[in-house]
């Protein structure tokens, strides 16, 4: 049912946890599920993500794709992160069952909140 | 949103793992959300529950209940284990929301099937 590289960031996930004095926090909710998703982002002087870190409360699909999405946003600039959608968060993992997609979408939209909510603190 | 036992289940797990050679394994599917749930049981010549462990690819709701439901099962006969349902699990955890209240079924039908698998090979 699931793909290896899912299996992988699921028992093994990239970037779990909390950035103190973070640059950026986007906190969403899964309308279907109930389930809450956190990312924190440490950005530099030169607009470059030099941490990312998730917290989440929901599956093994959702901590997979944000294990997935962090490693893609990490070390790029603002407008290269907000290219990175969970399409390309899917791809990267290959492929997930249909009734798991909705999932995916948290660790997009989170990521999205964090830096909007960058760039109102500046 | 969730409990302070909610929390703490979900953060630390009791239980988790695999057990070789089980005396029965029951995997159930969540209809609702496409999650999935293993159960591994050790159950003694008195039939008494010696061990238990569980895996899941389900969120949050789903580890916490899973590692209550796995607490309150351990030590207790066959006849006593199928009195644990997902709804004295769910007290035991000081509740949960309503959206997640299908993930503790999880729980409950994963033992019963482990359960089952046992009387089958005996
Ligand atoms: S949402 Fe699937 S087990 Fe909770």
């Amino acid at each position: 049912m699931y793909s290896e590289k899912v299996m992988d960031h699921f028992n093994n996930p990239r970037n779990v946890g909390e950035i103190e004095d973070a640059s950026g926090v986007g906190t969403v909710g899964n309308a279907k599920c109930g389930d809450i998703m956190r990312i924190y982002l440490d950005i530099d002087e030169n607009e470059i993500i030099r941490d990312v870190k998730f917290k989440t409360f929901g599956c093994g699909a959702a901590v997979a794709t944000s294990s997935m999405a962090t490693e893609l946003v990490k070390g790029k600039n603002i407008k290269e992160a907000l290219q990175v959608t969970n399409k390309a968060v899917m791809e990267a993992l290959d492929g997930l069952p249909p009734v798991k997609v909705h999932c995916s979408l948290l660790a997009e939209e989170a990521i999205h909140a964090a830096l909007w909510d960058y760039a109102e603190k500046k």
